[in-house]
């Protein structure tokens, strides 16, 4: 990233950001048109002058505004001069589809200038057949190093972990240490930390940079570093190390392997992004999105909403047949037809506050056993109060609405069952799933609203049916 | 931070983490237990040894475990050794709670250690009387840096930045700037990024650690900063500065003031922490949750979910209205009230998924005009499609409950009319409050449900009443 700020500055001066995007962040239409003309024309110099010298991000929001066959012309146009941090930040489905155009050559010509994480985030993604080959045409070191890294299982820290670092022995002074890096021609493009390590490897402690400048020349590292009380083990899931970094407001974090011996650091921004990547996933799992993308088509985005709406079919209907149960009931009184949606959805409301509650505090941690008696105690209390001021509201509505005090009352009875029922389910449902191991996101507001359904109906027609003397 | 850090170094070893946490990341009873022990025998010498030497978040975690009294009793007997940057990291109802038990006196006192952007977190949300006690038992200059990020409004970089930040001239050595960061006391804790600044305070260039520490000492600072393309305004609002500090993968960013002074600097930590709440905002409003924290009681928690619930009801009584016109074709045949919920509920499913989808988009600024189109277009498709499919599904199942064909039909085409009707809403709705400029997400998910709820009752029972010759 450096090098290329670097080269940006020299060049010609990076595009103000007003002339990219409008006030909104949104590309600008006029220049992605530019961009546009520029490839008809194969005109690359115009390409060289004005994207190379864009932030990867930058050419990365310009390639998803492009049309397909544009993307593969734009790099094609800009050769070596393309940089292919840019498709780390381009959806999946983009990303593979230019990779896939682009010869085996380019690509490990193009990844080879990455930092590992970067070259590892795109590689993964392909076929076996053709990560092999791209690893093969790349120099021995380079291709140990990111074979190293995709050995590790998927989402693991040591996928995401950048295994360029700097590290200093413990007895060196701070002096050598500056010399070192002002000599060394093969440090990482940038970095936030150096860590120290022993002879084996074996990971002593970290110093940030800023710690390095106020001391004096002579001062050795071991008694400015801090020793490192949370290393991160390769294997750890990536969302709980990036929880970590989170937590104690880390630049970056060692990653050591099984034996405490240092392979890579985890950086900041690939935190940011897997922070991100975990918090739209439990946004698009409570909506019943899987994991899709802006970018897929027609026929993938059914293939994905599919399961979750059969799922929700076998949940509509089994209410379906607690409502059949009912049918003679509802023949004598259709009021209760046109009545009982109104109870099955306040209480599919209620538990879906409660649930989403839950399942963010368990995501977060922050739902733990201190508190989980207290939580399932005011859920249920919010549960019932709320019954209880909204038995009320719908009462009096029923008893205008259809003149009748009996069927107000029983409303007003269901209505609290089933509001009580919503705030148990809310609360219960998420932990017993976390408990078991399944994430609660993925399952919780079906299961949830399948129990408010049932519940409602069941409580509102078996309660006037019981109560008119009709079963 | 760091000096903390450095007390802990000194006084005793970092208590290792798995002793603190259990492998799901949730603090250990029997640390909690002690340290309950401890508060009740008032023993500070072993709060002083145990619990100052934890990091900040892990004090934060502690405290949120304890009961409010124990918490009050904590921050008493650790006196100075109370480290309140521990109070950022619990919720705000319990930080009102820490900071109203103590003497103002006190709370000065422990501000007047933090840096300025924790110190603004802590201020921030007190009475208005309580702040200005506070702020006036500062220091002068503590307190006019206190004020100007206070002046800005809330949820602005302003807000966040923090105002301690290392700038030097272009003119200066990479030798002198070195020189100077080891002689001058005032530096703030930690810092990763430097400023270079005209003698007007105008930002002119920022430059990363790292880049100091690989140059050689005469080197001009001009020739190796950055020109900040991007700084960021301090009015402008957080999230959106959040979000640039991410796209640009930043360590830190500077914030300046309208004449472009550099006024602070926003830390990525700040970064992470907003990029979570708005997330997480997301999530609770596409939830039906206001701003409700885990340590809310039921009274407050009940008021927070009353009115989306109110809103709730109106629309279900809107459905229920739909379905009271059709009473008397419900009445002949009663396989409808049966039904009705199946079509309706699908709709909601699939409308809640194309928004769940749309919102996080727009969120991210993945949602623009250049995909727009092919978006609507898809999600009107994948409607249209999934509709079919379920048609023919419901159908079969209706044909095989009810035995009737015509019943099968009737279904079967209320099904894709509401699922369609769903994609349809699912996308323009939020695409429409955004451009309203309301957040889609408070707002999208109920009306989406109102629609499909609607059109699902409307279609199904019309269809027939038409069909069935009925009405």
């Amino acid at each position: 990233m450096d090098e290329q700020r670097a080269h940006m500055a020299a060049s010609e001066p990076a595009p103000d950001r007003h002339e990219l995007y409008d006030e909104d962040g949104v590309i600008r239409p006029d220049f992605v048109a530019r961009v546009g003309a520029a490839i008809a024309d194969r005109d690359t110099l115009y390409l060289k002058g004005h994207v190379s010298g864009l932030h990867e991000s930058e050419i990365g929001d310009l390639i998803e505004s492009l049309q397909p066959e544009q993307r593969h012309a734009l790099v094609r146009l800009m050769g070596n001069d393309f940089d292919f941090t840019a498709l780390t930040e381009v959806d999946e489905a983009i990303r593979r589809d230019i990779v896939d155009d682009l010869p085996n050559e380019k690509v490990a010509e193009g990844i080879g200038e990455l930092d590992s994480d970067d070259a590892v985030y795109i590689l993964e993604d392909l076929d076996e057949e053709d990560q092999e080959d791209i690893l093969a045409k790349l120099p021995f070191t380079e291709r140990i190093r990111l074979r190293r890294s995709l050995d590790y299982p998927e989402d693991t820290a040591g996928r995401r972990m950048q295994t360029e670092f700097v590290a200093v022995p413990p007895f060196w002074s701070v002096g050598q240490t500056i010399d070192y890096m002002r000599e060394d021609e093969d440090l990482p493009d940038s970095f936030a930390q150096i860590f120290v390590i022993d002879p084996t490897f074996k990971l002593l402690g970290t110093v940030d940079l800023d710690r390095i400048l106020r001391s004096k020349r002579d001062i050795k590292i071991e008694t400015i570093m801090h020793e490192t009380a949370r290393p991160i083990p390769a294997e750890m899931d990536q969302e709980e190390a990036a929880q970590l970094v989170e937590q104690y407001d880390l630049l970056s974090a060692a990653v050591v392997d099984e034996n405490d011996r240092l392979v890579g650091v985890l950086t900041i921004d690939d935190v940011v992004d897997v922070l991100q990547e975990e918090a739209e996933e439990d946004i698009m799992r409570l909506g019943g999105v899987g994991d899709e993308e802006l970018s897929d088509d027609v026929a993938s985005t059914v293939r994905s909403r599919f399961p979750w709406l059969m799922v929700n079919l076998a949940t509509a209907v089994l209410a379906s047949l607690v409502i059949g149960l009912f049918d003679a009931t509802i023949q004598q009184m259709v009021a209760l037809a046109v009545l009982m949606p109104i109870v099955a959805s306040m209480g599919g409301n209620a538990g879906t506050q409660t649930l989403t509650v839950a399942v963010r505090a368990l995501a977060t941690r922050d739902l733990d056993i201190y508190n989980a008696a207290r939580i399932i105690r005011r859920e249920v209390s919010v549960g019932f109060i709320n019954g209880v001021l909204f038995a009320v509201v719908v009462a009096l509505l029923t008893w205008v609405w259809f003149g009748s005090g009996q069927l107000a009352l029983v409303i007003a009875a269901a209505m609290v069952i089933n509001m009580l029922s919503a705030g148990i389910a809310g609360i219960f449902l998420p932990l017993l799933l976390d408990k078991l191991n399944v994430d609660p996101a993925i399952a919780s507001a079906v299961f949830v609203t399948t129990v408010t359904d049932v519940v409602g109906f069941f409580a509102f027609l078996g309660l006037a049916g019981w109560w008119f003397g009709l079963i």
